[in-house]
C-alpha cells in the first residue's frame, strides 16, 4: 500500500544548496515542525542522505529526486528503485525541470513507482504539459513554470487555479501542489487558500536569512490555512 | 591530501545486483577480509549506501559510481561531489562503460576529484581509449574490453601486459587495475603476478554460488600474489 | 498557412534502410502513385535527401525525421527548423520511439512547427502516452506500440479504434494515423476502413520482395478504402 | 582511398548562422577563392545542404558536422555515415564542443570514417584533451579552447605552438588546424606562419560586415603564408 498523505501538506527539497550534515539538520527541523503542527511534510533528499534521514525522523515522507527504471542487476551509477525504497524513500520526483525525462520514461517511472508502492510526484512546466502528464496519472503533480524556479517570484494565483482545475478534470484524485517561486509563509497560506492541495519551497527557503525559522513559519502557515478552510466550510 | 592506497589491492562493486542490507553485509565481509589479509580494498557503493558503509567499516576505500561536475546550488538529482565526500566517498568511478562520459566531462570530473582530494578511477574500453584517458592523468585506471564485462571471461594476459605498459609509458604513476571477467581467485592471483597493480570483480563475485566466501578467497589471492612478488624480488 | 492534407492519406519513411539514390528512386515511385491514385502521401526523408526529393517530386508532403528547437545562430550539428523548411520539408516527426524526446522538447517542437507553418507529426507508444501527447495538440498523431515497430505484426484493430477515439476526445481535429507493423496492402485497407485517418509503412515495405510494387499497391488500397467509405456513407 | 588534402589549407563552417540558399552562396564563394588561390578549403555544411554543394562546387572538401555510428537499417533521425558519403560528404567533424561525444563514440566514429574513406576532423578543448584524442589517431585535429569559440578572440600563439607540438609527438601525421576566435585575414596568416597546418573561421567570418570579401581575403592569406614559408625554406 502506498504511503497515505494528508491534505494540505508542505513540501521542501534541498537540491544541492546544502549537503552532508546540514541536510540532516534541515530534515530534523522539518520533522519537528511536522510534529508540532500535525502537518504532513514531503522532504526530497539527495540519494546519499535518504537512509540517515529515514532513520532519524518520524514525520517526513521522504522522496528521491529521480530514479531509473532498471531492475536489479547490472547498471553502474543507475539509481535502482528497489535501492531507494530499501534506504527509506517513500516516493520519487519525476520530470523535474532540471532533470527532464522523455514521455516514455515518465510513464515507465510512474509504473515502477506503483509497482513498489512508492508515491509518484511529477513536475510540469506549462499548463499544456500539466495536462499531458496528468493523463499518465501520477499521485501528485507540481506544475511550475520553469522561469519561476529559484527566482523568488511565485506563480500567480490565476495559474494556480487554472492548473488545479485542468488536472482534476482529467483525474480528480491527483493531488496538486504549488511550489515555484514561494519565498514567504504568507504565500504558502495564500496558495492553499486559493485551492492548492499543498505548497512547497526550496530555494526560497534555503536562500533566506534564517531557513530553519522560515521553515517552521511555512509549515505553520499550512496549519493555519487548513483550519481556516475548515472554518469556511462550517460557516459556509 | 588524497587517500593513499597500497599496491596490490582488490576492488569490488555491487552495481545493482544487490541493494539495501545485502550491500552492507557484502561491505562488512570485504572490510573483514581487508583487515585479515592486510590488503587495501576499493569498494564501489551505490549512492544510498555510501554513508552507512563509511560509518560501519574501517579498511575500505569507498568510491561513488559516478558524479556530476556542478558546484553547490541548484541541480535536482545531480550528484554533487561535495555531497559524496561528506557521505564518506573517497573517490569516484569515471567513464564506466555503463555510464559513458564525454571526453570533456571526464577531464572536468578528474579536475573536480583532484580539487576535493578524491581518487579518480577511470575505465577504458580498448587499448586506444586507455591511452587517451591516460593523457588526462587519473589516479587509477581500469581498462576493460566492454564485451567481457559481466561475461565471465577474463581479459587475456597479453591485453593485461599491453595496457599496463602503454598506460605507464604516458604517466608511470597511474595505478593500473584489471577487472573484466574475473570469476575466480586464481585469476586474481594470475593478473597481479602478470603485472597488474590490482584486480577486481563484481558480477563474477555476485553471480557465484557463495559470494562472501569467494570474496575472502580473492582478497587472499591478492595477499598471496603480493608475497610471491616480494619473494621473486629477493631471490631474483 | 500549414500545408493541407486530404484524408485518408498514406505515409512512408525510409529510416536508414536505404540511402542515396535509392531514396530518390523510392520517393519518385511514391510520387507517381500519389498522382496516379490522387492520394496524399507523407514521405519522411533523411536530412540529406530532403532538398533533392522536394525538387524532383510534386505530390509528396515531405517530413524531416526530427528537428532541434534552436534559432538561427550557433549550433554545430543541430538541426535548424528554418533550414529544414528552406530545403523543402513541410513538417517534422516528433518523439519517434527511436528518438524519444522530453515532454518539454515535444511541446517546444510543436510550437516551433506552428511558428513556421510546418506539420507536427507526433508518435506515441501506449494509449496513455497517446492521450498525453494529444494534450499538446500536434497536427497528426501516429500511436504505435514500440514492440510492433519493424516487427511485421500490425496493431490489432481494437488498439486502432481505441486510440482514434481517445485522441479525438481530447482534440477532434488531430489526424490519427496507424502504421506499426503494416506489411500488406490489405492491412492498409482494413485500418482505414476501421476508422484510421491514414496508414503508413516503412520496414514492412522496405523489407518486402518488391518494395516499389508494394508501395503502389498500398497507396492503391488507400484509394479503394476512400471510395468504399464514400459508398457506405451514400448507401448508409 | 581517403581524399588528399594539401597543407596549408583553410576551413570554414556555417553552423546555423545562415541556412538555405545563403549557404550555397557562401559555398560557391569559398569554391571560387579555392580555385583562384589554388588552396584546399574544407567546408563544413549542414546535412540538408551537403548534396547541393557537392553538386555545384569543385574545389571544396565537404564535411558533415556529425555522424552516428549505426549501419544501414533502422534508426529514425540517426545520421547514417553511408548516407553522408552518398550525398557528397568526404569527411566528418567529431566531438565539436557544441556536440560533445563520449570517448567510446569518438573512437567508433573515427573507425567508421576510416572504413568509408572519410576524413575524421576531431575537435578538442584543452591541451590535455587534444593529447587524449590524438591517441585515437584522427586525420585532422582542431584544438580550440571552448571559451574562445564564437568570441572573436583568437587562440594565443603559445597555445598554437604547444598544441601542434604535443599532437605531433603522439602521431606526426595528424594534421593540426587552428580555428578558435579567428576574425581577420592577418590572424590566418600568423597562425600558419607560427606552425599551424591550417586555419579556420566560422562565426568570425559570418558575423563580419562583408563575409564573402573576408572569406576571399582569408583564403588569400593562406596562399601568402604558403609562399612565404616556401621562401623561408629556400633562403633558410
Amino acid at each position: 500500500m502506498k504511503p497515505s498523505i494528508r491534505i494540505p501538506f508542505f513540501e521542501t527539497a534541498v537540491k544541492n544548496y546544502i549537503y552532508g550534515d546540514k541536510v540532516l539538520e534541515f530534515a530534523l527541523a522539518a520533522d519537528q515542525a511536522a510534529k508540532k503542527y500535525d502537518i504532513d511534510v514531503i522532504f526530497i533528499a539527495p540519494y546519499t542522505e535518504i537512509r540517515r534521514i529515514a532513520e532519524q525522523t518520524r514525520s517526513l515522507i521522504i522522496l528521491a529526486p529521480y530514479m531509473d527504471m532498471l531492475r536489479p542487476g547490472r547498471g553502474m551509477a543507475d539509481v535502482l528503485p528497489e535501492a531507494l525504497k530499501a534506504a527509506g524513500a517513500q516516493g520519487v520526483v519525476i520530470n523535474h525541470c532540471e532533470r527532464p525525462m522523455s514521455l516514455t520514461a515518465i510513464k515507465k517511472t510512474i509504473d515502477r513507482a506503483n509497482e513498489l508502492d512508492m508515491l509518484s510526484f511529477a513536475c510540469a512546466d506549462t499548463i499544456a504539459e500539466a495536462k499531458a502528464i496528468a493523463q499518465l496519472h501520477p499521485d501528485i503533480m507540481n506544475p511550475e513554470p520553469t522561469e519561476l524556479i529559484g527566482s523568488g517570484s511565485a506563480s500567480d494565483m490565476s495559474y494556480v487555479l487554472e492548473t488545479v482545475k485542468v488536472i482534476k478534470e482529467i483525474f480528480p484524485d491527483i493531488i496538486v501542489e504549488q511550489a515555484a517561486g514561494i519565498t514567504t509563509a504568507e504565500q504558502v497560506y495564500q496558495f492553499i487558500m486559493a485551492g492548492s492541495d499543498a505548497a512547497g519551497s526550496c530555494s526560497g527557503l534555503l536562500n533566506s536569512k534564517d531557513p530553519l525559522a522560515l521553515l517552521d513559519e511555512m509549515i505553520h502557515s499550512v496549519k493555519k490555512a487548513k483550519e481556516d478552510i475548515k472554518k469556511q466550510k462550517v460557516t459556509g
